[in-house]
């Protein structure tokens, strides 16, 4: 063990899958001092809090709240509550996290319904619309909006509508989404939306946040068990959260600080506005692009289904992947991803997320895969990456 | 919604049952860059964090790490990962966190077998002892060390033994003593321990140290059952805080920032030293209570049971105890905790816990009681309150 105080960490420049880089206004919010959980002052910033979330979210869900714990714990309250155990559940695959899903169904004792599609293409509607007709009793349809593993956006419009139309509940992940690319709740009619505060909000990770449609809420009060997990029963949580009359009763201790770092990047998300950021990221993409093909590296996903947020960028025959992150990070202090399940060792995966998706973040990228990929001995097209992204910025 | 960035929030003087007052290091150490959980750099300060939880737990176990949210979780990690359907539960309740234990136990499948004993008086090992003897097949036995709600201390060391001797694990929740009174994970051969962060250790609310013990890391690997959490699946959790040979497994994102505290924190108990934070603990005790009772307030719990860092103070008669709180609120930026379940409105819970039990604390504290009783028209010892503390301090 270092017998330090905390030790002089690097200065990263995150374009990984998450988290992206923090605001500086969002890190002074987390050194705030603390209050208590249960302070009428910080009552009264929960309820900021829970109105930022539904402006983030596009909703007028009452039950809009940050789960107190990461995106993971997220998934996981959306099945907890709305899953009993015999019931069935239709869950899309297209990458890592409906795999997740999966585990969740099961160890919830219930049934997944698989709707699989190839790692690198969008959840298929017609696929879903079968899966639907042709199963009785389905209590749920999950899928990923935007899948972190592989940079793929599928259409959760056109999947909560089939879901609706069959009477079923939808569980959506937008944990990449958020803030990158419309996520419309209301619009969409989605059910149970859960997403994390270290990707497109720029905080740093450790919370969830959730939203819950007045069906979703009816089904959790019409349970017939219990919530298996206590820390994410959400007929307890939302006591905390949603108190009526303005008393609020103790569940568990909020992660206060964290919840004001939250606070703050919401803040910052609507002053810029959610279109805006949309557009943000969709230009900070276009360019990322243009440079990556201008050195000759190809894009492993097809152009409609990209996620601005999250690009797999394929890794050139005879390059080592890993070497390339090692020689990013020591020369760069740049983080970006490696490929995962059955993409690793395949791409890199260079995240444009949040205060990570601008113009410095996309040139310096460039400039650091150029010299990397060199000094891997990589043939590229050197020296045109540059120009070409400067040119889908606008930039001289 | 108020807009605005985040509000002129009070400075508060956090004596409740938790959290406590934060150190501006911890504070600092929050704001400090986030890099990615799976940065080089970030694995080394998990190794030092492990390492800095071995020492606050006294413990040489392995798998001793911080659950990435709240006590509540540390909790239900320990029954989750411990407890399969259909097993037995020896649960002791002296309090509120007993009954949360059943409820643990329950929503595994388990059956919990009582041992009751009253609010203000410590688990009765005898009654441990007959409940070992009288009941065959139990998997393990769940106490609570430090009961917040009632400001009392069992005997884990005796508890431990009878449990050990029986051949049934432990699960013992330190979340209000680590840090505060003697925490001995290995000499009490207590098998699974749960913490949290906003107590005796001063942190931010958010994060729940757990260590557990050779035969509670054999009792998960031998499970026949899936863990019905998935983020708290320590088999996989495992993987990223205790990888084999260097590598870590992506489990779910750490919240970067809350480690960094949790770090900085652990640092400062291990600069003073645990013994030396203990006997600080019982002297600012031992000063609050000769205030207290100088000026003819009552203490709810026996000496020798009592917690220095939680002290149940008996409301007098005819005090509204709420209006006294928000006096202490509004006047003094004073938060002390309300009695809970069968205590509500009869106790005071003040807190001397961590960065929040030093001299100053005591001595705004008895001055801001002293006031708002005055205010509230209790009859009270006035004037007498300061100097009997001074004098336990040995100061002038």
């Amino acid at each position: 063990m270092r017998n330090q105080s905390l030790p002089d960490l690097p200065r990263r420049i995150l374009m990984g899958p998450g988290p992206s880089d923090v605001h500086p206004r969002v890190l002074a919010a987390l050194a705030r001092p603390t209050i208590g959980h249960l302070d009428p002052e910080f009552v009264a910033l929960m309820d900021d809090i829970k109105a930022l979330l539904r402006y983030a979210f596009r909703t007028e869900n009452a039950l809009t709240i940050p789960v107190s714990a990461p995106g993971s714990a997220g998934m996981e309250t959306c099945f907890v509550n709305l899953i009993e155990p015999g019931e069935r559940v239709i869950v899309c695959a297209n990458g890592v996290f409906g795999g997740r899903m999966k585990e969740n169904v099961e160890r919830c004792g219930a049934q997944a319904i698989m709707v699989q599609d190839e790692w690198g293409k969008a959840v298929d509607p017609a696929k879903v619309s079968a899966a639907l007709k042709g199963n009785a009793n389905v209590k749920a349809l999950a899928f990923v909006h935007a899948e972190t593993s592989t940079g793929v956006q599928s259409d959760a419009g056109a999947l909560c509508k089939l879901a609706r139309a069959a009477g079923v509940l939808t569980i959506v992940d937008t944990v990449t989404s958020l803030g990158g690319i419309p996520v419309e709740t209301d619009a969409w009619g989605a059910d149970a939306v859960y997403s994390g505060t270290q990707k497109c909000l720029s905080c740093p990770p450790g919370l969830s946040p959730v939203t819950f449609s007045t069906q979703a809420v009816d089904a959790i009060k019409k349970r017939k068990t219990k919530v298996q997990s206590w820390f994410l029963d959400l007929s307890l949580v939302m006591n905390y959260w949603t108190g009526q009359g303005g008393t609020r009763t103790y569940h568990h201790t909020a992660p206060v600080n964290a919840l004001y770092g939250l606070h703050e990047a919401l803040l910052m998300l609507r002053e810029e506005g959610l279109e805006a950021s949309w557009k943000r990221h969709g230009e900070m993409h276009a360019a990322l692009v243009a440079g990556f093909e201008a050195m000759g590296l190809k894009m492993k996903v097809e152009p409609a289904l990209r996620l601005p947020q999250l690009n797999a960028v394929e890794v050139p025959a005879g390059v080592d992947e890993a070497a390339v992150r090692r020689q990013l990070l020591a020369s760069f202090n740049l983080e970006v991803g490696a490929g995962l399940g059955a993409w690793a060792g395949k791409v890199w995966r260079v995240g444009l997320m949040g205060q990570s998706a601008s113009p410095v973040h996309v040139l310096t990228c460039l400039a650091a895969f150029e010299s990397a990929l060199q000094a891997g001995g990589a043939k590229i097209n050197a020296g045109k990456a540059q120009a070409a992204a400067r040119s889908r910025l606008g930039l001289a």
